[in-house]
């Protein structure tokens, strides 16, 4: 088993705390994102999506997808569930996860590859170019300050973003914010936002977040 | 339990459909998008991020996502598995599910949300009003087509979009595909697109595609 990666890139991190958490440990085959490796033919044949992270298992299956990876993880290694106990925490934990997602990382998302010098024509990730829409840089940061906010709001009465427990949707939303960080400029938390401080100071202090 | 629905959105359908393929009945509040009804004081106390379906259970808890809302049924009736059984089957159908979303569902989100007349200020579904862009009507349109050439390169060796069994992600991309004839002018699977037009043949004939 591998885990084809890209050190520093917000997606393939998502992978690397989610296993911090587990303990678990897999080999890791670097994909140059800056010199474009992800389109040669090689790669292609790996991912045609032109992403990372991929996880190649030892039977040649390939899982294309950051929280398609964690899943696989989640089923072989259940504890501690990042994923939830029991079908209401499963639930809450998968919904928070994907408004992080939607939300926060790819409002983020949005706003540096239409802002980006070097990612024009590359407004969207994958095999097919699309041109920068000015626009939508500016949205991305509307997106994301609505994002702090509402996250905000959740941690006004919760410890972590879909209750008591530390779950896929913290790693998601901590990696967001962090995200936000490589805008021009970068956004922050603003200092309203004193429970999204609280806990991102909590979740970033975990030693998985420096994994 | 009861289920905040609007018959005839995309949205609550991909949940309609899975209940179906479960058997399971859930009894069902309309909401009235056409009229804003999602905006009122009392939906915004349900669900903040002014969307169905919302999944109301028994002891208050609110489930706001359709996914999130689908993994509670899978978790209390695992049978038939629409997630999969396997770590790797749930990380394929996971990563399946995760990409006919994005490169199909939300693809059609985008063309249709930025084209349609009486959605001007509502580009994006939640609380918050975005301009339309009308450079997003045209680059959804394009990605529309993409997706439907991804989906038939996987089902050419493919009998569903993540395997050998009907999941998620075949509900997922099923309801893209109906969602993309709205469109003005709408987009239909292309003729060159064999293998698609047999797979959508086939989910379509399903009984829970009439839910």
């Amino acid at each position: 088993m591998k885990l084809y990666d890209c050190a520093g890139a917000p997606s393939p991190r998502r992978v690397h705390v989610f296993l911090a958490e587990k303990r678990i440990a897999v080999p890791r085959v670097q994909v140059d994102l800056r010199t474009g490796e992800q389109f040669t033919p090689e790669f292609r044949a790996i991912n045609p999506d032109c992403t990372v992270p991929v996880l190649d298992l030892d039977d040649g299956t390939k899982i294309t997808d950051p929280i398609g990876i964690c899943v696989y993880f989640e089923t072989v290694q259940p504890d501690p569930p990042l994923f939830g106990a029991g079908a209401a925490e499963k639930a809450l934990i998968a919904s928070a996860q994907r408004q992080a997602e939607r939300d926060g990382f790819y409002a983020v998302m949005e706003a540096f590859r239409n802002s980006t010098p070097g990612l024009a024509g590359r407004a969207l990730p994958g095999p097919h170019d699309y041109a920068q829409v000015p626009a939508l840089a500016e949205r991305g940061r509307s997106r994301v300050l609505h994002f702090f906010d509402a996250l905000n709001a959740r941690l006004a009465t919760r410890e972590f973003l879909a209750g008591p427990r530390y779950s896929a949707a913290d790693i998601t939303a901590m990696i967001a914010i962090e995200f936000a960080g490589w805008l021009k400029p970068k956004l922050t938390i603003p200092e309203s936002c004193s429970h999204l401080a609280r806990w991102y100071a909590a979740v970033s202090a975990r030693p998985s977040a420096k994994a």
